[in-house]
């Protein structure tokens, strides 16, 4: 099945139009005809090269929200017509300790990314960027009906990335939240930990978005610009989520966790941090990482984001601006994420 | 009550005969006859000045055995003959959440150290190199008398320094354990955690001490020296105690942990160390600091080792070898504690 979509040629080329080859829908499979896909921060990073040599051409686009228009044999967790998106990760061996415990993202024999990744049939993944998409259906997320379809798109990557550290740490009535940086992540970071019930404070570098923490669920904004901010808030928080993947001084905001808290990164800077044990030591505190999350758990803040109606705060562009919108993240110039309106790519 | 002590005179000088103070016991106090007192690292550390600025002169000392011979009239924790144990703090606030929660080691109002410290009464604490201690009853330990004394002391701070992090992070059956280091608080962290029924690993630069690691308890023992260590053993433990406080190359330590392992770090490098995130992000790890433990939980420890038979490997010096300890301390010439026989002081 040939199907259109939007490629990148190569390392920091714009993306062009182009048509890919979809794989015929397997047992397992089912296919999706496209109706959004969210722009990540790590679309960027991969078609720019910043990660390493990719194979390209790339289609991008790991936050999908779609109908189910074709269903292979074997199939009975989704049916034709249904509401459904995909994630990061569009497969992994199903069967090592971690994906039997609903990790599959860290799936001992490498989890499949959505694109740019090898499939366990050797073709390389092609994402969302695109009209349509064929995935096992066991690595489909079923999209609540009262979620609005392209705000529900970046859950399955902003949202998963920061509902799993949120969770697994514990955020939640009685406890202290600071989330670092509102962007993409960020933003979803607050709804998020404020739906769960957290006492929930934004980090920002300046004041300039404190309205927008406030409307999002935030009970109090900081400036990490000024000093202050952090002899104020010193052993304040449970829990701190950096969705900053600049460079960070770390030890300023380990300073700011209670004892026992924890500062998790979901971004990683490319330079390596500088940690003073001590900060760690006085506090018993942790500096921990969080990728992304599992189906089960994916499905999980699914169901709970259609709970408490949250969406993603979006900005819905058809295709042929997807270039302008690159340029438009690098210069954090979106409030405060793309989706891509892939109907307009027919 | 003025009593035999060794002390520092000044930073970096040798210790020397000497006489101090104790204070009158008060009706929460008990005076304590003291038999035997641990050589801990920090104790040179602190009395070098490698630690900042100290109200000299210092008697060091906080892994103290002895026997009550006075008590207050309000204790009813301790009787005169109790054989009982002093650690790394003699008092603390006592009400606050941290206090309350047996985290006295961080209360927010300062934890009292058991010598150079400012203690409530205005007075500068003195640690155990000395005859006798006046302490608060409630920050002194009952010591079970199937353990060796002198062999008990070093449990006050190293025991209880690696039983919180093993016990914290869950080391027991089916878990894995790695120790960095095999020094005093490396050896007593091998004990216990294989005690505590955990598979453990002792990770060392080299292999010339592997006899007494496996004679200590340990299941294995890898040279760090030897760069395959870290690709055979790579997401290999759950929890990593790293007892060393010289800088290490973090990331390699940090990939040879589980998903969801935790590397906890017990001592303090004067240095920062460098973190790569993706180490962190890669595993979902914890990197965590740990410092001593809680009143009840050194109790825990030191009936957990007295039903497990767990003394310190010790060497017992007269007072006058102090200086001559401390200098085989820094040569790593010991296995794995000295213990000053304090009655040599009288």
């Amino acid at each position: 099945m040939r199907v259109n979509a939007y490629a990148a040629p190569a390392a920091g080329q714009p993306l062009t139009p182009t048509t890919i080859e979809r794989r015929d829908v397997g047992p397992h499979d089912v296919l999706i005809e496209i109706q959004y896909a969210g722009i990540c921060h790590s679309d960027i990073h991969t078609v720019n090269g910043d990660w390493g040599p990719q194979p390209f051409p790339i289609v991008p686009g790991h936050e999908i929200i779609g109908t189910v228009t074709e269903t292979g044999d074997d199939v009975t967790r989704h049916q034709i017509g249904d509401r459904v998106g995909v994630g990061c990760l569009v497969n992994s061996c199903g069967n090592c300790t971690h994906c039997q415990n609903g990790d599959e993202q860290y799936c001992e024999n490498g989890m499949i990314p959505t694109y740019a990744g090898l499939d366990r049939d050797g073709t390389t993944t092609q994402g969302g960027y695109s009209t349509h998409v064929v995935v096992d259906a066991d690595y489909v997320l079923t999209v609540p009906q009262n979620l609005d379809p392209a705000a529900a798109a970046p859950l399955l990557c902003a949202g998963i990335t920061t509902y799993a550290p949120l969770r697994r740490w514990g955020a939640g009535p009685g406890t202290k939240v600071a989330i670092v940086g509102l962007g993409g992540l960020g933003h979803m970071a607050v709804k998020i930990a404020h739906a769960l019930g957290a006492d929930v404070t934004v980090l920002s570098q300046t004041l300039k978005k404190k309205e927008d923490g406030l409307r999002l669920g935030a009970d109090a904004y900081h400036a990490t610009s000024d000093p202050t901010t952090f002899e104020q808030l010193a052993g304040r928080f449970d829990l701190i989520v950096n969705t900053v993947s600049a460079r960070i001084d770390l030890n300023t905001f380990l300073g700011l966790l209670a004892v026992d808290g924890t500062l998790v990164n979901v971004g990683a800077p490319a330079e390596p941090l500088s940690v003073n044990v001590m900060s760690l030591i006085s506090g018993r505190r942790n500096f921990a990482g969080s990728m992304i999350g599992g189906i089960a758990l994916t499905q999980e803040m699914l169901d709970f984001c259609a709970a408490h109606n949250i969406g993603s705060d979006i900005e819905v562009i058809p295709a042929d601006k997807i270039n302008q919108a690159y340029e438009r993240v690098l210069a954090s110039d979106v409030r405060y994420r793309f989706v891509i309106d892939t109907t307009t790519l027919h």
